[in-house]
């Protein structure tokens, strides 16, 4: 049975002056396979990741590992524990309003100079280098004055450095009540047939700061940049985001399946000897990130929702009823809404209470079979 | 068709001067039935019960009518749009932390007097006396200075006034996750049979703010103050608090059936000519209120539910798993819960994520067949 | 120089499974005067009470000590570290709404039988079986099952267990905006006068959860049950909610004046030898909390607040702005608010916002000097 | 005396179908002078602006107005409204937690045509031609299909709308706890002298959503576009965001000095005929927006301020204690900060506790006078 050993980091200090800290559980391979950082719930609310570390623990205590892995739970120690009402309000920093998931850094200005430099290293030295340098950068701000750090940045930074010692890197989220989805680099298209996910998001290269971008954003520009100088250099790392479904939920049966999911694209990226995890058969479509459309509530109301995620709408059909009781006499009480294009429904808000301008739902539009 | 008219009333105003109403519904019968009172909302995200007074007006409209219906949706303007993050966080006032369903205004105090003074009154004078007295107590706390109402009150005071009208009061409210169950006064049990719930409350008389009890605890105590006195006097008004199911949801297909059980509880109260509207066959269960028991999580952690809402679950049962990642080596990280108790479990939390002490369920203990 | 040790009690447990801890710092003395606890920040925004331990830390650390000493700062590890926009939302459990500090549990209904047992008991006898029979039916609560407590009472009764330990129990709080005021329970009106605090709110016998009342109200029941027996025992605890000035404030300035004024009193209570801290002369006025007004906003809008706090107000005079933008044209934009009676302004609202209803001021009236 | 009149705009719906509704007051000038748009209170907590604008009403009132003015207080009627216990949570979408300051929309994708089409337009005909075609844009974005829109964006846009009908530009704004400072575009800086205000932020053309940029932008792109066609056209819009000073607080006599403050700049400006009201004589001091330093908390724990704002501070000066009360024994419980640079003290957090990373100071840094 692998040996599981667990460190835990400290990422910031609460005003009671209590540490905040981070378990990170690490397993060796046998070095000849890709290092695989996965972590979970940096949203406090999106839960259900944390159960899939659990199942994939313990798959992994028994598999032939050619990787290393890094797999952190509780990725975020605010977040999680942030309550108001009986919810848990762990989306942004609540003094700043700030999403958690957008204050990784940017580390893209390295690359021209670092390109430059290696034009003609050999590919491990290149993968090696860029590696280190990214990470010595990251150091650099986690070692530099005390005063020049927020807090979500002091905790995405730390976990950003060790997603840049992987090759791959899961971020696992939910979405509020959602269907499964995985945000995927188009340069990554052909992996994501190994998740057992039916609706794909095609992202394009843009760092807007969250992990997966982080993550695979400055190799991403390394390989442009090495193409401009006429070399060709695949991007290195794979990186992405892993929408589970919905969040405020913990199902263990659902998340051996999402365990299995990401050991079936682990067996493709041969980090185990005799892998046998394989996909499961299914229609996967494919989204570009600008046809992710979001439907705001038209109006003010009282919302039951219509459209059956992860189902394929036609233009003008329901979505949604709107009740409005405050003047049942005046005007029609209940609104049916539509939405004018051939669409998947993806994901819809949490709340059936919605102000005019909140987010209904998130639809595909122009999809394809992927 | 039956004629609605609508009056909206005014409970306060807030910060930007803009002021608070609340719609009020009114169809007027043929004067030989009970008032009826109906209200939803008060709680924030129980957002149900305005779904099911849409679907009440829409029977109410053709129906042969000898009671009067006030009918009262969105009863707490501030609750029903206070959010934070995704959620409604309407269950006190975000200011004071007060429940929101804490704020009427007791009146048992008036009850000896008014006992002295009626003992030799006509039943009908006493109930038409007995009501005023109570309603010119709420006026004079409303038209006081204003300085001595919370806002909360404001809001209370004026449902409750309204309430008092009447000789039949539902308060419409939900569970956070939870099966359907009423709040009934013993005296008024052989009620509970025609509404199309399965699990009964039953409570003594005693006021502890809630709007059933402010309604039905002056009457009670009036019989009780009779009773001293030799007179046998009935308890004059059934109050129900009515609680729908789960929150942050609008169903209108439940809302229908949960309008149907309501008329069939008001078909037996006569409150139509012809009604028609017969309780639904099924086994009722009966729990005294001191054995309906609140189950806080012992440990903290992320929660997977494993009791059916409504189910009969045996003393040692697992009730729910309890994930902790945070010692995953030094300590087992699943945790299954039991309770030593037979129970039917009826409600649980909202999130899945609980501190220690958080209320996790709740349930009937040593329960009956109604 | 005394030396101080230090505890962490474990009072809970967060959903990512951190423990709750509390820091406890403790001096003893040579054995021959009372026992005294001190414990601040039970309210989240309340933090100049841990300033104040720190001050007094400093002097303690210097003093020929007859008492032990059991200090608790930062006693609510929720409160403190729960954050909504800049400010800290620590008055009240962010998930029930129940206010920290009525969570104490009420040991009053062990009078009676022990009253009846000990009524030939020695005074000495009676002071230590009766603390012990409190102490014991509380180590009963925290260790009987885990699922019966909430997340407060295990913060409260931890503390409270600590609390009644001693003879000498101060709560150290702040108002929002606030001067300086002392709860004190009527049988302890001397003692008020040797602490550097003008307004002392008296208050009688009778438990409503705060840990002034746990710690006071058995032995002052106590009392009472001897005197019905036709016994003299003075109540044997003097417990005090002292109220520091203005809340989200730190000021080791002040900190140091409210060390001084408790070491005044606790020269008084001989918990030193040659203690040396003396009251300083001013005229303190005294107000029965029956007395204690409550002044709720009597419209919505925006607040300029005039009356200066500890300030003597005659009735009539303006207490406030109420600026409303709203309805400039058709009402007048500007309302001068005044109170009726004569009366010491002792608190105010901590926002210039407030709906109609929110509590604007607390007024001392009908107060006489102590 | 000028007549004011008032409309209230609709810029949305609540959950229970209320409408959001905004005040705004219009004054008429004899047409010759600017036009003139003043809004305070865009984030909740920061009200002095709502009073510094009854102060203007009042002087507007009786001056001989060359320009129109359009007044709007109360210009966000969630923000203003979103409680969290005593605090107003008003600076984000609660639900989202965008800041409703960023979402003003950019028009500057305008430019490049308009200013090739225009290029041979006369001054006045440029000026009317390019504020109608930024006015269409926000037209056809509030007319289009309603579920385009965020509840923030209805409300910025239809502010906005108003804005662009204005050559001068204020939005009243405060610190958390702050001086009075003035964000001004450099090609304005003239303009900053006239204003009452020590510290001036000097901020390049760039849009990051707020609406002064979204005032100006377009515009400064013009001149832009225009020089590089060799023709000289000013930038034809100024706009400032006024920082008044501290939020939660409404205070009506520092609201005049304001108010005097803003007429001085509005003499300068030739609103006015025999405009009377000219500058305080003082120091000004500019720093530019990237010398503009935040100061995070190095440590978790509880603040004292110590520097005075609107104080300049040497290198090396204390700026604030961070009291620890966790760890008493084994570290110093007391902290003294220091910046490591000489610096103006502008603002600092709001409350005294503070996460590791919490903003704790902004500081000027390489000021100069202006
Ligand atoms: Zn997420
Ligand atoms: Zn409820
Ligand atoms: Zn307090
Ligand atoms: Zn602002």
């Amino acid at each position: 049975m692998n040996q599981i050993s667990q460190e835990n980091i400290l990422v910031g200090e609460i005003a009671n002056g209590l540490p905040l800290t981070i378990p990170v559980y690490r397993i060796k391979g046998d070095g000849t396979g890709p290092h695989v950082f996965i972590q979970a719930n940096m949203h406090g609310a999106e839960v259900q990741g944390n159960a899939v570390i659990y199942q994939l623990l313990k798959q992994l205590k028994h598999l032939d590992l050619r990787a290393d892995f890094t797999l952190v739970p509780y990725a975020n120690p605010i977040g999680c524990n942030q309550k108001s009402g009986e919810f848990t309000l762990g989306r942004f920093d609540p003094i700043t309003g700030t999403n958690w998931n957008r204050m990784y850094y940017d580390t893209t200005h390295l690359v021209d100079e670092f390109a430059a430099q290696h034009i003609h290293s050999s590919h491990d030295v290149v993968i090696k280098e860029f590696r280190q340098t990214i990470i010595n950068t990251l150091d650099d701000k986690l070692s530099g004055p005390a005063y020049q750090l927020t807090t979500g940045q002091r905790i995405a930074y730390n976990l950003q450095r060790l997603a840049h010692h992987a090759d791959i890197v899961l971020d696992l989220h939910t979405g509020p009540i959602s269907s499964k989805h995985l945000y995927c680099p188009t340069y990554a298209k052909n992996s994501a047939s190994y998740f057992n996910i039916e609706h794909v998001l095609l992202i394009d290269n843009g760092f807007a700061g969250a992990l997966d971008e982080a993550s695979f954003c400055p190799w991403w520009d390394l390989s442009h940049a090495f193409a401009k100088q006429g070399r060709e250099f695949d991007v290195a790392v794979e990186a992405f985001t892993v929408e589970l479904g919905s969040q405020e939920k913990i199902d263990l049966a659902a998340a051996k399946e999402d365990a299995l999911s990401i050991l079936s694209y682990l067996t493709y990226k041969e980090t185990f000897n005799n892998g046998q995890y394989r996909p499961v058969t299914m229609t996967r479509y494919a989204c570009h990130l600008d046809d992710y459309i979001a439907y705001y509530a038209p109006m003010g109301g009282m919302v039951e929702y219509l459209a059956p995620l992860g189902s394929h709408i036609k233009a003008g059909d329901p979505i949604a009823n709107i009740l409005r009781m405050e003047r049942y006499l005046s005007e029609t009480p209940l609104h049916t809404l539509t939405y004018d294009h051939d669409a998947i429904a993806i994901l819809h808000f949490a709340s059936a209470s919605v102000n005019q301008g909140t987010e209904l739902y998130k639809f595909f539009t122009n999809y394809t079979e992927l």
